[in-house]
């Protein structure tokens, strides 16, 4: 993969994705001792980045192919983005959805004009699921982060800090099946080339750290955390190579710490973030990640989170 | 006042406040049938509008009078612009606010710098106190909103959200004692001449909406609304006929569809806005101001809220 699949992407998505705020906050400079600027796709449409490889996937479409409709699974966010982008390209799209999914994401998804396939992850797979939908209807499956595609159209977000910002020392990132990571550090070894990128991923679902420190591909099964953008399995076929490649280092930070950085950036910053999208600027925050005398990027990945959970989270704090 | 002075305010506040992103929802333009253009002062420095009108007015100090430092009386946002100005001016600041302001706002007020001299609102009004003090110092008073420099500083907003988005049919500004309201009609009657600008208010305090529509000065005491930005007892000298002379119509809004507000904004848009914060876009959601087939302008004013307060009213609902 290339920087030019994502220059491409961002002309894809020219006047589609919003650019999206840099904000910056002289409380977190003064407590890191860093110089650190958030990008903000919270405030993305659909409430993530995740609308970005969407829309540069399904824009690609044959007219033959837009008529078959498409299929996805996801824990939400890689839902809407799918969603959206079918009913602003007018191709039918099918979600496969957990159940347990959380219900603001299971209701935009809908809102967003998808037919929502729910499974229960104690009886069956989402590839099974998805698979069967599939051979059905002859309609393909757009990964979630492992396809071209999504990695590049996830790219364009670093792409644009680093345009508005200029070059900077570190990028901090979030990491699920790390679409995200790989696009971002594409677009850094391109636009930022002494800029080391940094990967955060729960310490319940560390699948990426391990496999990152040791080379070799690990597994999670269904780990336990708040950040339910993270819970993915493990890296890709086309994602791990990259995180080996363009990624400086792994860290991971716990839901406690993830929640009380939540509560930071909605109080002090007036932002909503998710967990998952949380995860970054918690390794800043915990100075897992040493920002001092740095300029430092980072990537707010998502705010949909129920609010009413998130409302009972915050009174335990 | 002159909409020269809104310019002069601006090129003051280059480089110091934010130029705040615009944001639109294609839910409310659905809901509402027109196509809304949200300011998000919100995420302005301090956490609103008001540190624009308090750094055009500690700006123009001389060197005597910064020596003398200033002194304030606030319920919190206009504490906090007075307190950030004062510290990026090298101007000691001293804020007078009610013991029972959200603890949120006494922390950032004094995180700011400022020295915060505490009143109980049953024993004394805040005009007593801060006259006293200003009497032992020889410091003058900023007022919140009924100053020349004030009212210009905060029309800069709604200048910066002409000039992104061009003119606008309708401009619609939360009211609490009508500095932001006369500033940015100001701004409009120059920037967009057919634009209507309407004034929204919470219904406990309802004092402005009766004197625009009896062109008498009607006041208020201590109303009982969760907007605490708009509990302010009456118009000033100088905004009353600003308001009679510029906007075309008040509405009000109750604290009930204030809350329900706040949650759509906070769970769908992704940003935390305090309750006085979001009485504008209440009375668009409510349909009391019809925005059918118009282009619409909507200030958010504050995301100053206690976290947890907010948490529980969100779980009422």
């Amino acid at each position: 993969m290339t920087f030019e699949e994502i220059v491409s992407a961002a002309s894809r998505l020219e006047g589609k994705a919003i650019k999206t705020p840099v904000m910056t906050s002289r409380t977190v400079n003064k407590q890191t001792g860093g110089e650190v600027y958030f990008k903000c796709e919270n405030l993305q449409r659909t409430g993530s980045f995740k609308f970005r490889g969407a829309y540069n996937a399904l824009s690609q479409f044959t007219k033959d192919e837009k008529a078959k409709g498409v299929i996805a699974y996801s824990s939400g966010n890689h839902a809407q983005g799918i969603a959206l982008a079918g009913q602003l390209l007018g191709i039918h799209t099918t979600i496969v959805m957990p159940s347990i999914a959380p219900e603001v994401k299971l209701a935009a998804t809908k809102g967003y004009g998808a037919d929502v396939v729910l499974y229960d992850i104690n009886e069956v797979t989402r590839e099974e699921v998805a698979d069967q939908l599939a051979a059905e209807r002859g309609s393909p499956i757009i990964p979630s982060f492992d396809h071209e595609h999504i990695i590049a159209g996830q790219g364009t977000a670093a792409k644009e800090l680093f345009e508005e910002v200029g070059e900077l020392d570190m990028l901090v990132v979030c990491c699920g099946g790390a679409g995200l990571l790989s696009g971002s550090s594409i677009s850094a070894s391109v636009l930022s080339p002494q800029c080391n990128v940094i990967g955060v991923e729960p310490e319940a679902g560390n699948d990426a750290t391990r496999s990152f420190k040791s080379g070799m591909l690990q597994t999670v099964h269904n780990p336990d955390t708040i950040a339910d953008g993270a819970r993915t399995p493990s890296l890709g076929n086309l994602t791990f190579p990259l995180v080996m490649e363009y990624v400086s280092d792994m860290v991971t930070v716990n839901d406690e710490e993830l929640l009380e950085t939540m509560y930071f950036m909605w109080e002090r910053m007036k932002i909503v973030v998710e967990p998952t999208g949380a995860l970054a600027t918690t390794a800043v925050l915990t100075k897992k990640v040493d920002v001092t005398d740095k300029r430092v990027g980072v990537l707010i990945t998502g705010g949909n989170v129920d609010l009413k959970k998130a409302a009972k989270w915050f009174l335990t704090l």
